[in-house]
């Protein structure tokens, strides 16, 4: 099956060609570990999840690596400021390595719970600052980078000359004065537009080793292509993250690799677009920075109820990755619905009932095709899962006895559904566990007998006592002509 | 209150006194990640957890350090044979750091699950090699080392005339050979008793460095050296590890630390001892090895069930961590009865009916005391636990009506088991969660009420059908003056 992506640099849409067939190499942008796991995580955390998992569906093999930047992104991303981790290591009288600790931990429980399968590797910057040196001095050696005072920049003017300085971000390097600020002298740099290979650490700089140049760390750009190129090769496959990510760290890294490698190293940009909330951007000054906790808690203001992990995949899932993304209340109360409507599906088909002589294949299997082009189509989600809901209206009509269906219909339905759903969009039942359901379904059968008995002998008082006080415990119950469902709510 | 450590190198329990009045820095040998977490790493895993939660709770700011070694732990420990890490990852056609990668989860998840909480720092052997590089040079300087073929050799012989090689293990030189192969003319090594500080990498290696001596990679026992200075400093409190790492391992470390740093580095050397199954060491080869999913399970062939995490964790508890512990399947089985009794008395506390007038605060009190003085005598677990055991007397006595006792009586009992079995012990009832919880409290309070009607109504049969359906599910009732208890099995 032809996968079709989007490629930053190209700005249109191409045809995906591995560079060893069966194969997949993809490096994605993780998270620099200074502080709890965001909305902003969760997007290219399920994105580039749902990626591998249809990469691997398709019977691909694929080698993720996702970095953990625990060292060298400094607060503005102008080589200035304090490092991030260092920084809170201060405010909270820990050393920098107990702060990135704590936060890779809770992003890696903060993404088990987005059910983010974890990547084939996690590397940290701290850990790989020998090859980051490495690469530094090939960049000198190649005379696209000087020293200054201990620290060593790449030297973008001098590079924009020979290549193009905004090749991904589409800019011209005058374009980029407006992100740069003015030397004031005092300024190691050439020119503003430069940046930072490796960096001189101040003397109460505690993230520091040692180099030919000074005792210092790596510049914050340096460290994916390090470790792109350590574990997927000089060039590869896919490289994505978030599209505030463009420019300048991939623009940075593209410059890195084509005077360090001779080429761009990456044959597929992929980038996602960001997420809103109540249609703004998500900062701490506009107090709706919301993290995955406090989502998953229901604590943040603007949130009406807790809202499952599953819950926000889905709702990530309903947009494309290319749109930008409004979080609301709202938005999130109707993705509860649909994903609640989806599951039920999926967990009421094997039980479907089934006609001798009832053929639907034609239909099925054109779902699925759909479904598959939808997202082998850059990954579009949204398509696909409208189709799902097309198989979910099949399978509640032969629930309510307007359609009938053959055996090999269902089957067809429920491996769609295993493929698609569980495998592919990675959408799990987020209810009890199963030994906890089976004790679960137990007790309800049992009160539901008893509350068919009620109903038998016409004690009405009982029968609605026994549905009040479920309702209290959050299982509310519908009947039907068959007896009566249930779901916990 | 005082603390009392064995310490391994003066063979004696002695006074633990703090480097830094206040704060302990701990350092704890993790484990080699290339297979499945088994028995042999829950033993230390809980005995350092419960050292620190123990610290913690006297006050302490506990900096605990486990490290991951993945890379440089060769098959044998004499300096030969292939990288654990990479034989894996070659057998199964992947890059080391995957194989890293999937045991590091899989170890970190299976110490979740046994209550053990995530160290302050994890620092891994490939992320420090610049850290280890730095060393060798120092203790080549120090002219301990010898350099040889691109390979650097620890001089045990030359150390060994101004120090003692043994002082940990209590070896002499001369005792080791057993330990050693003669040389065979091919090796680079003077002695047989020396030990890599770093190999060169073989062409076909993976995991290679640059240094000053060769592209290769760390002897196995640097790592622990560079990484503990690194975090904890020159000297530090407590090192811990398994009895099996004494020598060679911790003695190497002395020996690095004492010509790198000018002294052993550690004050109080701890190990816990080793586990047996059925009386037999555990190994592959008696076909006895037990991994920790295996247990968790019950898949494997010597286990009647699966055994909850917390159950381990509370069977190693009952021992003391210097004498061998033996796993088999009816030690478990007791354990799981005893810890059950524990955790219902835990639970049943906070409800406890309480008689003004009654009070036994000074046998709680002295309760507490022995619970925290058999703690503080080297971790004396099992005593802590027969005490625990002497207030679920308590609890039971006064829950069939016994004995009675005050509400401060009450409080201090709830406090004692949240301090001791919840924060020290880190013993959790293992049953669902709090939601899943009040649902089936919810659900089975209607289920009783339907039987005691059925009994008002003499219907016998009834209340018997729903006895015995509950059991099918698991869950078992028991009938007393007051009403009905339950438990889910």
């Amino acid at each position: 099956m032809n996968i079709y992506l989007y490629n930053t640099i190209s700005r249109t849409k191409e045809l995906f060609k591995p560079i060893t067939e069966g194969y997949v190499g993809l490096y994605v942008c993780g998270p620099t570990v200074y502080g709890d796991a965001h909305l902003g995580h969760a997007r290219p955390g399920v994105t580039y999840d749902v990626l591998v998992r249809l990469l691997r569906k398709l019977g691909y093999k694929v080698r993720y690596v996702r970095n953990i930047t625990d060292v060298g992104h400094l607060e503005h991303d102008a080589d200035e400021g304090e490092d991030k981790i260092a920084k809170k290591a201060r405010l909270e009288a820990l050393e920098p390595m107990e702060v990135a600790q704590f936060y890779t931990l809770r992003y890696q429980e903060a993404m088990k719970k987005l059910g983010v399968l974890p990547p084939s590797i996690e590397p940290r910057a701290s850990g790989h600052i020998i090859e980051q040196i490495e690469l530094v001095k090939k960049i000198l050696d190649a005379g696209y980078a000087y020293i200054s005072n201990g620290s060593v920049y790449f030297d973008v003017v001098k590079y924009n000359k020979n290549y193009h300085y905004g090749v991904l971000s589409g800019r011209n390097l005058d374009d980029t004065v407006e992100n740069t600020r003015a030397l004031d002298g005092q300024d190691d740099k050439r020119s503003p537009f430069d940046f930072a290979l490796w960096k001189k650490a101040a003397p109460e700089h505690i993230m520091r080793w040692p180099s030919p140049w000074s005792d210092g760390f790596p510049g914050w750009h340096l460290e994916c292509s390090a470790m792109s190129e350590k574990y997927l090769g000089k060039t590869f496959d896919i490289h994505g993250g978030g599209m505030d990510l463009m420019f300048p760290h991939h623009e940075c890294e593209i410059a890195q690799n084509t005077i360090s490698r001779g080429n761009s190293g990456v044959h597929y940009w992929m980038h996602n677009n960001m997420i809103t909330i109540d249609g703004k951007k998500m900062g701490k000054s506009y107090n709706n920075f919301i993290t995955l906790d406090q989502l998953f808690e229901g604590t943040h203001p603007i949130l009406q109820q807790p809202y499952s992990p599953v819950t926000v995949r889905f709702f990530i899932l309903q947009a494309h990755y290319r749109g930008t993304l409004d979080f609301s209340n709202d938005a999130l109360q109707a993705a509860e619905k649909g994903l609640r409507r989806l599951m039920a599906a999926v967990k009421d088909a094997p039980k479907l009932e089934t006609a001798s002589g009832a053929d639907h294949s034609e239909e099925i299997a054109n779902f699925r095709e759909k479904i598959f082009e939808a997202l082998c189509d850059d990954l579009n989600t949204p398509i696909a899962i409208s189709y799902l809901f097309e198989v979910v209206k099949m399978v509640n009509s032969v629930k309510d006895k307007s359609l009938k269906i053959g055996e090999k219909d269902r089957d067809a339905i429920v491996s769609l559904f295993n493929d698609v759903v569980t495998d592919i969009l990675g959408l799990v039942d987020d209810g009890a566990s199963s030994s906890d359901t089976k004790i679960l379904e137990g007790l309800m059968e049992m009160i539901l007998e008893n509350r068919r008995e009620a109903k038998v002998a016409k004690d009405w008082a009982k029968s609605d006592a026994i549905r009040d006080r479920l309702k209290q415990l959050g299982i509310s119950i519908k009947d039907t002509k068959d007896g009566c469902e249930w779901a916990v709510n």
